[in-house]
């Protein structure tokens, strides 16, 4: 508390990431990392950029990214955002395009930073519960709303929609904007950027650190019509108008190119996955069907503080929720094969 | 325009960056940027940190990086924020400090993006004007308010207020946050950061972009008493945990810890600059006397715009601004030598 603080700052409940925990030796399947590195392609153009020409700036429009992005998704540059992470797009989102008369609506379990967002810009919100599988139901967003967001596959559940249920959501709420967070979606869901011809509501937002193995780089990008994607222009502009460095670009283009590199390290996460969703359930615990890099499990008779405090006392990181209706879960991110086979052994001793 | 923005967007007027022209031959003295590259030993840790650690998440409280500027001006951790830019500092400073029922003083020719930043987050601001001479009157700020952000020096005047002055103008206002953003106060200027023991209400902000030949990397960081650093942290944490990514934060500790290479290259742009203003005072040209790494001139007989249109002409970038009080001004960003010299001869030219 402070005198000296703007009155939202008071009202503030910050997200709270998980730990970034430095420890030889640890296993960390807490924060949904990928377990392979970048494209060495991605190495390289970051390399070529480490120069003299860093005394610059970058150039503020980002042209040759959203290029990059644009040509992976068969958009033109005018439908595409760019940003430093998927948390500043998503920030910009909520700043921009999520702030109406009647209420944001989001799933009650989703990505935790979403509330934080609304507490940061004033954003009135509903949250719709899941139902009783944990999946959304785009049934219950039928709903008097100002706006629409959440995550496809959902997080931390990994349960995925398809994209006939996107689609009705979109054609359900024609005057309202409806963003789709895929920061999970290359590994096994459906994106939803093959609809933006048609709906003029949508804004898909995807991140370069999950399926690209840059989370320490810091790119993500939105993608929408050009009036939606105009919004936030705005609002970054009255912000950073530089929010990628040289660096950040050249590596990010490079990434986005290696498409290839992208698509075989995520078959190579989505095989651990049914190994290991395999290995849970032999273990007897209740693992919801994830599209994503990790898993949402549960076991009837242990507690997911329990198992999550004995994990950690064996050096192995997952993350834990204290949160209504999800208090029993873990999210297990998706290591390397013997990562995913130290986790499993360490199960085995704890439940016994 | 679009029913899909949320209703600050419509009243948003961008801050308007000077143009990032790539073109072979150009002479680019309009964005302030260095004319010298970064510093060897920060190259050197930004390509250290190029590998698969890039698949993991940053350190989101930036320890690292923080403690490397409070080393550098003998402070604690707890006084020091740091962000993607000092664009991005300020924002957050503007969103967590600077609104208040009592509105924001500011000068009234200064860093055009404030007032960006007051339409983005709904904060009314009473721009003070600078003296007949171009100054700051810290005098003038002796009225009710509920902050105060100036830049020393200023911009785009290059004049640069004491230290006195500042410690004035800090305890006149005990009980509002005062900014300092010293973006130029590498190149002869005072930080008032020498004055954070004794005032609980200064902010100082700075950047790596100019003095450190960093503008294409995007770090800024912020001093201040620990309330005020909490109330950043907060708005930050409610925004993107990981602004910095790892290369980042390897080039800008490593840029901190070389003073010497800072210390060597700003003093030959103060030496530029001291060639520069005689040339041009020769010319006919008076201009403002600068503590940074630009000038702001303006010639009796020469319109500001026409200059600028005519040295664009000899591939020659400055910046103008269309602005009451100014428009007859030119900001010349300090070059190499040759460019300088380029600049005159131009110049000399165009006067004939």
């Amino acid at each position: 508390m402070s005198k000296f603080w703007s009155e939202v700052v008071h009202g503030l409940t910050p997200y709270t990431p998980g730990e970034q925990v430095q420890m030889p030796g640890l296993i960390k399947l807490n924060t949904n990392e990928n377990p392979y590195g970048p494209s060495p392609k991605a190495l390289a153009a970051m390399q070529a950029a480490l120069g003299d020409g860093l005394r610059k700036y970058s150039d503020p429009s980002n042209a040759v990214l959203k290029d990059a992005v644009a040509h992976r998704f068969g958009l033109r540059r005018e439908q595409v955002f760019v940003g430093n992470s998927s948390d500043e797009v998503l920030a910009h989102t909520f700043h921009a395009l999520l702030k109406h008369d009647l209420p944001l609506l989001s799933p009650d379990i989703s990505y935790s930073f979403y509330p934080t967002y609304c507490s940061l810009y004033g954003i009135e919100s509903v949250q719709v519960p899941l139902n009783a599988r944990f999946e959304i139901d785009v049934e219950d967003y039928r709903q008097p709303c100002g706006a629409i967001i959440l995550a496809n596959p959902n997080a931390p559940t990994g349960i995925a929609l398809t994209l006939a249920q996107i689609e009705t959501l979109l054609a359900d709420h024609p005057d309202q904007p409806v963003v789709i967070d895929e920061a999970y979606v290359d590994f096994g869901a459906q994106s939803a950027a093959s609809l933006l011809g048609r709906y003029d509501n949508l804004l898909v937002i995807q991140t370069l650190s999950k399926s690209r193995s840059l989370a320490g780089l810091r790119v993500g990008f939105a993608l929408g019509h050009p009036d939606l994607i105009a919004g936030l222009e705005r609002v970054k502009n009255s912000f950073n108008c530089y929010p990628l460095g040289q660096v950040q670009q050249a590596g990010a283009v490079a990434a986005l190119d290696d498409a290839a590199y992208m698509e075989q390290t995520a078959r190579a996460i989505i095989a651990s996955r049914t190994w290991l969703t395999t290995q849970m359930e032999e273990l007897g615990f209740e693992v919801l069907p994830s599209q994503a890099n990790f898993i949402f499990a549960r076991h009837p008779q242990h507690d997911g503080a329990g198992l999550a405090a004995a994990l950690r006392e064996r050096a192995i990181l997952v993350r834990h929720f204290k949160a209504a209706r999800i208090d029993q879960f873990l999210r297990i991110s998706i290591g390397t094969d013997e990562e995913c086979a130290s986790l499993v052994a360490a199960l085995k001793h704890i439940l016994i």
